[in-house]
């Protein structure tokens, strides 16, 4: 028997999550990209960042055919995602390519669990929007490089991986207590502790591919 | 007779510079984006930018088909282009939006005109980054607005405007006098002058259909 599908309200709470999550990663991204040591490594990471605001454009555009302006789908986030980069600006290149390959995967594990639960054609949508996987290799090259000439850097960077997850968890907190319809349904479909055990775990393997420590 | 070709150094040059002036222009859209009243207008500045990146590519992949590194071709006008950027910071959503607006169609007249002095496959990729007048168009409506709500904003967005073409005056004569051999080779094919005076001509119409003066 299919899972029993999120009701309107919830899928539109989580699309204008996820379209908000998109906007401001790509103007973070786009914003980091000045952090980097030569311009061919300034527009690799201004690419990443277009490709989160091509996967913004897809979401306002379902929520638009839903009846629902998307600043009002996103409103209710853009104090936590806020907060969230505020209380993230990378220091240098290795803090800022690091923060877009956590983010994006953590992202893109989210999405990938959310998209159990909603009905054709929000959930081939949602799938649409993970990031290309060459986004990450980049970033975990860059990262190997930054720890290959200087071995110290491993230590502070994975220090700023737990710090960015730590910051992540913090904010979605203060999403779930906002009481949105979509977390409360959600909630009621999936196994929540099973969800962050699977993105932690996903979480740890990724750190250990880029050489850090979780 | 067709005007004789560019020698292939001016060609990496002009195309150089295109791709850096893409590249910047990306940055600070996105970075601007940030001023924005609300979300779906800080998602429209961000897609403007979001279209420089994708022409950065396309420039990037024909110098690297001509066997140059496109950090090699770009070097030499980032000092520049980042002045002007560097001394053109909006205060606000209407100086960012104009701002945007200014730039992005001198720079495609200026396309445009360097365009003829091309041999194909170059002076096609030229042409094609030239920007879509729907982003013309939705800024043009932003300062209208900005007018609207407080007609003594004309005045000050008026005198931005000319700040803004007096910085990217003084820079385009920094670029020049670093003798590039494209601006050589440019001078001995196109009427300088005259190229000015059309750009500048152009200039003063766009401003007068946004409601601002020269």
């Amino acid at each position: 028997m299919p899972a029993p599908e999120l009701p309107d309200r919830a899928v539109v709470d989580l699309l204008g999550l996820v379209a908000l999550g998109e906007l401001l990663a790509f103007e973070r991204m786009a914003v980091d990209a000045r952090l980097a040591p030569d311009l061919r490594r300034r527009a690799a990471l201004g690419e990443m960042a277009a490709a989160e605001i091509a996967n913004y454009r897809r979401l306002a555009d379902r929520l638009a055919a839903l009846g629902v302006p998307p600043d009002d789908a996103m409103a209710p986030y853009a104090g936590p995602v806020q907060a969230y980069h505020d209380s993230t600006e990378p220091r240098d290149w290795a803090e800022a390519v690091t923060k877009a390959y956590v983010g994006d995967a953590i992202t893109d594990d989210f999405v990938r669990e959310i998209a159990t639960t909603l009905a054709e054609p929000d959930r081939q949508l949602v799938l649409d929007v993970l990031h290309d996987s060459s986004y990450a290799d980049f970033a975990v090259a860059e990262i190997r490089a930054a720890v290959a000439a200087d071995p110290r850097v491993a230590g502070r960077l994975s220090m700023w991986a737990r710090r960015l997850v730590g910051e992540a968890l913090s904010q979605a907190g203060r999403v779930v207590a906002a009481e949105r319809g979509a977390f409360t349904a959600l909630g009621a479909q999936v196994d929540v502790p099973g969800l962050f055990r699977r993105l932690t775990e996903a979480h740890t393997a990724r750190m250990a591919a880029a050489g850090l420590n979780n």
